[in-house]
């Protein structure tokens, strides 16, 4: 049998979109943009309009819409929410379409538009992922948003993690150096997971703006079913 | 007392040049460019003139110079050496200057010319590297050539032995989650090194064609104390 090639971005420089574009692109950004994602679906929200500038969230805020917008962490003057998950609430977002644009992870899901799919990854849904990547027979790409072009841990922690129970399976081969290295890294951290993590340099970020309170939550295994997925340029909750 | 600070650039597309160019810069590109080089100079080469491109090779050989030059892991038709440090041999190349250009490693010594001093790095010069590096009170950059702009594995390992050395002394810290990467990546790796660079794709590439019988070589530490420095745009065998 074939197996299904598995590679890995560690960050937007890495992205080469004539070589990815056929494949399942699993978007991550732990800290927070996908974590948060999937967790204002787990709370009800209806679809998030993913965008990558600034000036387009406040454009949209103008027309009414909720936004939720930060750069560098912090949350922009105009927005409704920030990028925690944590304002994420069901009283904030049950029912409503939220407009969301953050440093990195927002603006990765428009580079990876040539995909076969774009699917958002986290922690908080990795089991369904796997499960619903199992059922499908189809490359794919983890790509994580990194920060500002650069390599981080946290997304490579998370996917190493994803990368390993896909590999575990038969279905998935890899000679993809990227990949070997996430996975090698998941083996290194998931004996201390939240302490590995606390070594991140955006652990530091978060924590001198007051913004760390959600790392424990944002390492959290399966919170959710939820597989957030782009239709029409736009994320819903549920891939099926 | 101020510690220097430490970062590592996984490939080309990661490296910044406002960012880094007041740091020393070690190239690594050990399978094979910088493991030939510091071979070279251990067995009498006089300088070495780095080239990117392919026609800048072939201008230097038709006006007589002895070249090296390969493209993906293959010598080019014109050249009298490929990139396998075993070229390198006292008989070929003491004495005498020689114009090299390979894939990765060349080029990116071009890229870091804004640097406050580029050095050549390898396993095997890595003890005479350290020691210098801790003779200067400079930020470092370790510099990976990685594969066309991506992350491999073998560069990254030595960056990570060569950062484990810098960061165990007092006088390096980091924030840089490449360089703590690369530590952990190299401290699963030093346990079984051959076997963990058999995963490399790069040593897959070297195997299909005939080109893997210098790996062995390429992981052995301290086969000389030459430190390669970019002098005037040239490589020259000695740092003092």
């Amino acid at each position: 049998m074939k197996t299904r090639n598995l590679e890995t971005c560690f960050s937007p420089a890495n992205y080469e979109p004539e070589i990815h574009s056929g494949s399942i692109v699993v978007i991550i950004d732990i800290l927070r943009a996908t974590s948060s994602i999937c967790t204002a679906f787990e709370h009800g929200a209806v679809s998030i309009i993913p965008v990558a500038g600034v000036e387009e969230a406040r454009a949209y805020k103008k027309r009414g819409f909720l936004v939720a917008a930060e750069r560098d962490g912090i949350i922009l003057d105009f927005a409704d929410l920030g990028n925690s998950p944590f304002n994420f609430t069901r009283e904030n977002i049950e029912g409503k379409t939220i407009v969301y644009s953050t440093t990195n992870g927002t603006g990765i899901i428009r580079m990876a538009s040539s995909a076969s799919c774009i699917v958002i990854g986290s922690f908080l849904n990795i089991t369904s992922l796997c499960e619903w990547l199992f059922t499908r027979d189809e490359n794919v790409l983890l790509f994580c948003a990194g920060w500002k072009k650069r390599f981080n841990l946290e997304d490579t922690i998370c996917a190493g993690a994803i990368a390993e129970r896909l590999l575990n399976s038969s279905l998935y081969s890899t000679i993809c150096d990227s990949t070997i290295a996430a996975v090698d890294l998941w083996s290194v951290a998931k004996k201390d997971l939240r302490g590995y993590i606390e070594k991140a340099a955006h652990s530091s970020r978060l924590k001198k703006n007051g913004l760390d309170d959600c790392i424990d939550f944002c390492l959290t295994a399966d919170y959710t079913r939820k597989i957030p997925v782009i239709k029409n340029h736009i994320l819903v909750g549920d891939i099926l």
